[in-house]
């Protein structure tokens, strides 16, 4: 018998208003919720005032954090922690992409953990705050997820990332694991990426997608997770035409497909909580730790390499027990086909230095571990050199 | 945008001697466990054993409730809080099938809470001990669902069931939903399902497949519910041949089988978690309560007159959106051929008489509402006569 675990506590509800109509969840929380969030979109796609309307509706009073960075990092996490603890908050409540929910998640541990850095990261916690997400891009999933992806700023390079918003070069990108941080309530309104330009769009979809490619090619995946991987992919291979003519304006794109990709995105969380990431997340934070790349562009320059190896791989071994069938059961089509329409939606691909392909290729070997066929050093450096040699 | 809620917050562990590997998840519910099970199957199986085990493992006590007949009444629920409340358990272990989990639930509800039947039925409580289940057949999926199944003796005809075993026949079978009653916990040990014989192995997996099936049929069939839907319909299909030519030891049904129907019929037990049950559940009621059919094979002899009927309703009125077509693609093919194979497993059918398929025709009309398409009196009658008649 196959070992199989399954658990997504999270309360899924999606609908047009739906954290004004579904007040009653965030009642139940607590008396003061801390809001964690990013600097300006959430304003903007009335994510933040519809939180601020539901709260009052129910008596509830708030403090905010709203200065969570792109891939925030622990020293940014502590900083919320001590506000949401001088503010007496009881739960909290993220809005955002997946930076202000991977912020908030690690806010709800050290708001009642006084621990240090090493502690958060090796889980000796035993409480966090209550959470619930608000995800206002389709990608992260974060909001069915028990993860909480910081960088580590600990070692000492120093370096700044290209557009100096934060985060530090030469540091890793961390995961908090533990089922203390899976949102308690997911509230999913797709009217919140109305406005998202073309690139957030894509670079958020490609993360989705990559969620739920890799969740099918984990060591870890298994029947449930599967099944919901396989839903995902079907829905956004479903928007891809959509996605490829782009409207000139965001809020042309039919809101049909802005559902479509948050319920595959949040599926994709769904799956990635049980199965976790192969080794294209830890190869892709390579590029964003060093060029500020997207997170899911980062994956979705080197999905087509990892995918040809996958497939390489099992053909030379037939100890391996094929997945790229079952990938293509989902796709509905062939690799080549996949990959090809995945470069459309891409475009022109970023280029390394030599030196940095084979520091990064020495760099993730540790992380490969979770992927269903292992690669070697060598091979991984290979990946890079195909995604961006 | 349409409205979606999904919840299914059960922590699903499956694996062989998965009770006593998992044992520490018993540990964190309370010092007494009060288990709740059927006269005899669990002690043959091992269940109850490997139960004993874990609880000793951990140091636990326990109490015993093993007198659940087939289709518990709400008296002997009654009957099972009084004795836990007696015991001052502090959690619920169901084990067993479809019986012993509805009655394990209900009885979680009423040993802390001191209700009369109606208030049962009507859901006005507001907690209950937790609880984890154990299912001891691949038919039920109640270890994920929030539903007790009940009969309620309350109305004064006193007719015996056929089997005499218990409930009684002109009663309404009613339903506790409450999130309060999802099992904290899944045990799925497929090993407990070796010894199954070919009827109560058939029976149990048409009543996953009847979940599966009209979970994609109803009213509240949504995004994620299509996506377990799907999976768990192919699964089962895939075991079809197996179960027709079923061995003559049922020892000799391949374990990987046996797997793959408790992982189809725990997530079957997901969708209807999600989606309600159809109007073939109401249907199918009639014909244990007044016959004393097994619950699985009622639904199964319900399926063809349903699905048929459901395809000619879309095919005259281009209004409804048609979901045949996405049972379909989950069958892996045509209605027809799907209804003729399910006959195979069925064998012969009972017949109604005249009176009988006149008196249920006009007693399900009250439980149609959550299907897809609503069917009125005289095509439920219809139905019931092509099933039966």
């Amino acid at each position: 018998m196959n070992k199989l675990v399954y658990s997504m506590p999270a309360h899924i509800v999606m609908e047009e208003d739906c954290l004004y109509r579904n007040r009653s969840f965030l009642a139940g929380l607590g008396k003061k919720a801390f809001i964690v969030t990013g600097r300006t979109s959430s304003g903007a796609n009335g994510s933040f005032d519809d939180a601020v309307k539901a709260l009052e509706a129910n008596g509830q009073s708030f403090a905010v954090f709203d200065r969570v960075m792109s891939n925030p990092t622990e020293v940014c996490v502590y900083e919320a922690a001590a506000e949401c603890r001088k503010a007496s908050c009881d739960f909290v409540l993220a809005i955002g992409g997946g930076s202000p929910m991977d912020a908030a998640k690690a806010a709800a541990i050290l708001a009642i953990n006084d621990i240090p850095r090493e502690k958060l990261f090796n889980r000796a916690f035993t409480s966090a705050l209550p959470i619930a997400a608000v995800p206002t891009t389709a990608g992260t999933g974060s909001e069915t997820t028990p993860y909480s992806v910081l960088v580590d700023t600990g070692s000492p390079d120093e370096d700044r990332f290209p557009d100096g918003r934060g985060a530090v070069t030469g540091q890793a990108k961390r995961s908090v694991g533990s089922p203390l941080i899976f949102p308690r309530f997911a509230f999913l309104d797709a009217r919140y990426m109305r406005r998202l330009g073309r690139a957030n769009t894509i670079n958020t979809v490609i993360d989705a997608l990559s969620h739920a490619v890799e969740g099918l090619l984990c060591v870890r995946a298994n029947y449930l997770s599967d099944a919901l991987a396989h839903k995902s992919i079907t829905t956004i291979l479903d928007c891809f035409d959509a996605l490829l003519s782009f409207p000139a304006l965001p809020e042309e794109l039919p809101a049909e497909i802005r559902e479509k990709l948050l319920l595959a995105s949040s599926t994709a969380g769904m799956v990635i909580a049980q199965s976790g990431t192969s080794v294209v997340h830890s190869m892709g934070y390579m590029f964003t730790i060093h060029w500020g790349t997207d997170h899911g562009r980062a994956n979705g320059l080197l999905l087509k390499p990892f995918l040809k190896w996958c497939q390489a791989k099992e053909k030379a071994d037939p100890s391996v027990k094929p997945r790229i069938p079952v990938l293509c059961a989902a796709l509905g089509t062939d690799l080549d086909t996949f990959c090809g329409r995945l470069e459309a939606l891409l475009g022109r691909r970023e280029k390394a230095s030599e030196t940095e392909l084979e520091t990064w290729g020495a760099a993730v070997m540790k992380n490969a571990a979770n992927t269903y066929i292992q690669p070697n050093q060598g091979e991984i450096l290979e990946m890079f050199r195909e995604a961006v040699g």
